[in-house]
């Protein structure tokens, strides 16, 4: 089983990722998780580059470093793990790219889905939870967040940048009904991490 | 104008695309010189982490990496240089990604073709010097190398791998005869610079 978490930065996405693996691994699943980009030793120099503020990057380039950091993890973590029949829990996945290359940067979305396909080779997602915040709601819990850091290249992208990407993230999920599962994150921690939980119980029957 | 150099290492490429330089400014032509993966702060980043024996990286990831490399290069050196009617020289572009990832690795070509296209948007060398080397006669070369160094991860592929390398060379050679010049690069360096300075003669007019 192959679980992705979606939103855009400050949507409590991470903090759901933790509630579930906690709750999965109560129940004996044994689990991986990974965070895109990074997760190797080459995802993590390429995350270095990617969120550094020291040097521009075009957005094609942006693109293809984002699926080149996917196709190793894949290849090197994620098909392993699912072939060891553990459940891979992923904090971002390609429908980041999509929602934050194709909608956010506003590429050519054939572009996008062709470096999306060439870095999974057909690994995808069973389940997608799409944690829903609107902008401002994100940048205030990011302003507040115990431990403030200075915002990397991704975050400082602006406004008008994360609603596109908010409507792409809206868009995917409409085009994928049987993965996608929207959840409200304007709400307790706890009733969207039950939110969850009620759908994997359904999911796992 | 726009022109690549290829070639396997050793083959001698660099020594002739600076030779050619010194010949095109004495013409009066104003020249940028780019090698790649390199000559942009990003690419120079990408390189380390390519030409690094530290960490494994799997060939699609190889592949991706090297587009993110060229696009940025593409977009922020090349394609404004073209635009203020100066001369690049090229150390590698896109036939090394087919010829290294797509004969070399063994990688889908359509993949190749697809990231290549990608990585380009349009703009090619309207020239392409390949010095063509033995696999032998390189090795030797690098072996008694003014000042000889560790082989890099690429270096290190062995010979199966530039074989490949230099047989795919040759088919996209084959396949594009427009646009390459295959130079016999076991000869003595000034003979070699005669031959392309020959040929440039004819395409100046």
């Amino acid at each position: 089983m192959f679980i992705s978490f979606e939103g855009i930065d400050g949507s409590g996405k991470s903090t759901q990722l933790g509630l579930l693996r906690t709750w999965l691994e109560q129940r004996g699943y044994r689990i991986v998780t990974v965070r895109e980009p990074g997760a190797t030793h080459l995802s993590e120099s390429i995350r270095e580059i990617l969120l550094s503020n020291k040097q521009s990057i075009t957005p094609t380039a942006e693109l293809l470093l984002f699926s080149a950091a996917r196709t190793h993890l894949v290849e090197t973590v994620i098909r392993p793990a699912l072939e060891r029949s553990e459940v891979v829990l992923c904090d971002r996945f390609v429908d980041s790219t999509t929602a934050y290359q194709g909608y956010g940067r506003q590429l050519d979305l054939r572009e996008v889905d062709l470096c999306n396909s060439l870095a999974t080779h057909g690994v995808m997602p069973s389940v997608t939870f799409f944690i829903d915040v609107p902008y401002e709601e994100a940048q205030l819990r990011m302003q507040f967040h115990a431990s403030p850091t200075e915002p990397d290249r991704m975050e400082r992208s602006g406004r008008d940048f994360f609603e596109r990407v908010r409507d792409g993230y809206l868009a995917i999920a409409e085009g994928d009904p049987q993965r996608f599962v929207i959840v409200n994150g304007v709400q307790d921690r706890d009733r969207i991490h039950a939110e969850i939980v009620a759908h994997m119980e359904e999911r796992l029957g």
